[in-house]
């Protein structure tokens, strides 16, 4: 059996990460309905004004503008209305001083026509309209091009598209839009001991966790899951899984990274590609590894779920993110005091599950590979290495799920 | 044309809106594997224990902890070693007094056996292992059922299935779990203007941009979007479209509830249903109507793209994700100085995008028709009814997308 040699802190295992991102490269177009939330791979340029044409902004009368000049309740202007102009189909006619049409929200501006007169400010006799109020040239009028003129840059390379900016593309007469690539997360339990759900566990054995809590950690962060099955503990069976996942963008395996004479990642990572850290100062998750396999970042995770997942949350979800090119998450928090009295471990970084009831937080912290120690939380608390004791009735920050 | 008679609050609308929830009752089975953010159906109870065996929770040495008093450096126990326990490999051996089985983590715990001495805390020599600490009776062992015991609820009815709680339906063996079904939303554009992008639009068409939004939102707050095809301003249409939406369990149209002589939402659901408000005092999205047809719920949201999208972020999350049985939606918020002058319209709860630059809000609003009133916000700022203006330099809380 072989001891850890030396742990590196949390913050340099952070700056090591920082240091190995590399932002995805690879660009797709995606069909506009299912762009939302992807990172658009160029900027996207107007082809065209939109409106594509002037508009009413209000239901009411298309007028000359000079003609409602000094128009009041007691003096109002009258107009003669020569048409009705509805959304999606242009009125022939020209509105000369003196006439005016009455127009739908929307509706193309007829020729001659330079204001709108909204229709609370009207009465119509007959084909006689009166408009009570003066409008001046451009009034509840939307120009052509108000919102994005032909040549605008609707939409620029890196912007996540929100809900506005998939608007925004169709506005435009986008179908569908290059976008980069998710990164395709190569997810593997290693272990002999570790079953796939849905068989029937041997004594000895128990079913694989990791690969269910890595794969949802990763689709709800921007990557594409690629579950592989459980590997066995052989270096042969490990340098095999890490063949296999050459293609991937990042690498996932649980397990193994610890320091049994059968923890055999360490082993695989020395013939296929360059170890950057094994083993940080942080509860739970000190059998945390981060390597480089042929140019593919791969992180070895502990085998203990919530040691595994926990680690995720962590180092692995601002990794992926990056990677995708996604802003950094920001979790949120909320104070509470502390419902009993935590001793730690002195000289280690901690994240302690915490349960809030009735606004107090109470421990949840059972065990690292009891999974109930998270899904039983609902957040952490994150004790620094140069804190062993954090008191009952303390105000803490809770780092919510 | 027919000007609203009376508009409601922002309050009372929000009120009738939360009386009218009635929670999805479908359910479905889904694998685990997608079943994170999906919401549990039923309670799930454990079938066995986890772990399934007592187990180690080191590496070392599986002892009779007895054997162990009074050990240290000095005055070592000496134990003849039986076995090596790897993962997933029960021992057959018996561990007597005086004998101990090296073991991994993870593996189970020999018969005999009742505590673990970590390897740091042992020297080997052949196959004498000296023993350096005293250890009690449980050290450093997981005992069977320690995580979750026979019989534990594991799953509550109504839990949003969190990475974690994925993580602990498979500790248990479940290869799929029962949810509640995601509403399905029709999503329909009103408006002879309307086309979808792809085609060409002809003088005085526009491209259909809230069918886009909408989707969007309905996806990322729990629903299934079902886009439709948009539908042409007549009754007739309006209410052929309502028929083919009766078995969705929301519907979303959009155009055709403002006050124009063509707006004929209102006289559709005048046929099919219940209105149960037309007209809030918001800016933008003064014109949205909320009704019941034949117990599916309706909303009429504006044909203006920002004050559609506006609202269905004010309105529809709110009203989708209780349907969905999904917690309310916390945005972030961000104080920050406004950095112009802001006169809002009195009488009406304004919304007012902004977009940040350097921590100051710039006022980000140009219109109501202007999709990138909101594709170039970062959030947006509330201006209550009864204020009409906001000064410069006045901090305001922003809302972000």
């Amino acid at each position: 059996m072989r001891p850890f040699t030396s742990t590196i802190s949390l913050d340099e295992a952070r700056r090591r990460l920082d240091a190995a991102v590399r932002p995805i490269a690879r660009t797709e177009r995606v069909a506009i309905e299912h762009a939302a939330g992807r990172v658009a791979a160029s900027d996207v340029t107007a082809p065209m004004d939109v409106p594509p044409f002037a508009r009413s902004a209000m239901d009411g009368y298309a007028v000359v503008a000079a003609d409602t000049a000094g128009a009041s309740k007691s003096t109002p202007a009258r107009l003669r209305q020569l048409d009705r102009i509805y959304t999606g189909q242009p009125s022939s006619v020209t509105i000369a001083p003196g006439t005016c049409a009455e127009i739908a929200t929307g509706a193309p501006l007829p020729a001659g026509a330079d204001a709108v007169v909204m229709v609370e400010e009207t009465a119509k006799t007959g084909d006689e309209i009166q408009i009570f109020a003066p409008a001046t040239a451009g009034h509840h009028v939307g120009r052509r091009g108000a919102d994005i003129a032909a040549g605008d840059r609707v939409i620029s390379s890196g912007d996540v598209l929100s809900p506005s900016r998939v608007g925004a593309l169709a506005a435009i007469g986008c179908v569908d839009v290059e976008v980069f690539a998710k990164p395709r997360v190569a997810i593997l339990s290693t272990g002999n001991e570790v079953v796939e759900p849905g068989r029937t566990p041997k004594p000895g054995q128990i079913f694989d966790v990791n690969r269910f809590t890595l794969g949802a950690i990763v689709s709800a962060h921007g990557g594409v899951p690629e579950p592989q099955h459980p590997a066995q503990d052989t270096v042969d069976a490990l340098v095999a899984a890490l063949d296999t996942c050459a293609q991937m963008d990042l690498v996932v395996f649980s397990g193994g990274s610890s320091v049994g004479e059968r923890d055999l990642v360490v082993d695989a990572i020395a013939l296929r590609g360059e170890m950057i850290f094994h083993g940080i100062a942080v509860r739970p998750g000190k059998p945390t590894a981060f390597a480089r396999v042929k140019g593919t970042p791969f992180f070895g995770m502990p085998g203990n779920p919530t040691s595994c997942l926990s680690n995720a949350y962590i180092l692995l979800v601002p990794f992926l993110r990056a990677i995708a090119r996604l802003p950094p998450h920001t979790p949120r928090t909320v104070q509470a005091p502390l419902g009993r009295r935590i001793v730690s471990a002195a000289g280690r970084h901690q994240f302690y599950t915490v349960r809030l009831r009735n606004g107090i937080a109470f421990p949840a912290f059972k065990g690292s590979g009891d999974i109930t120690s998270l899904s039983q939380a609902d957040g952490y608390i994150e004790i620094p290495s140069d804190q062993s004791v954090v008191e009952e009735r303390a105000m803490v920050m809770v780092t919510l799920f």
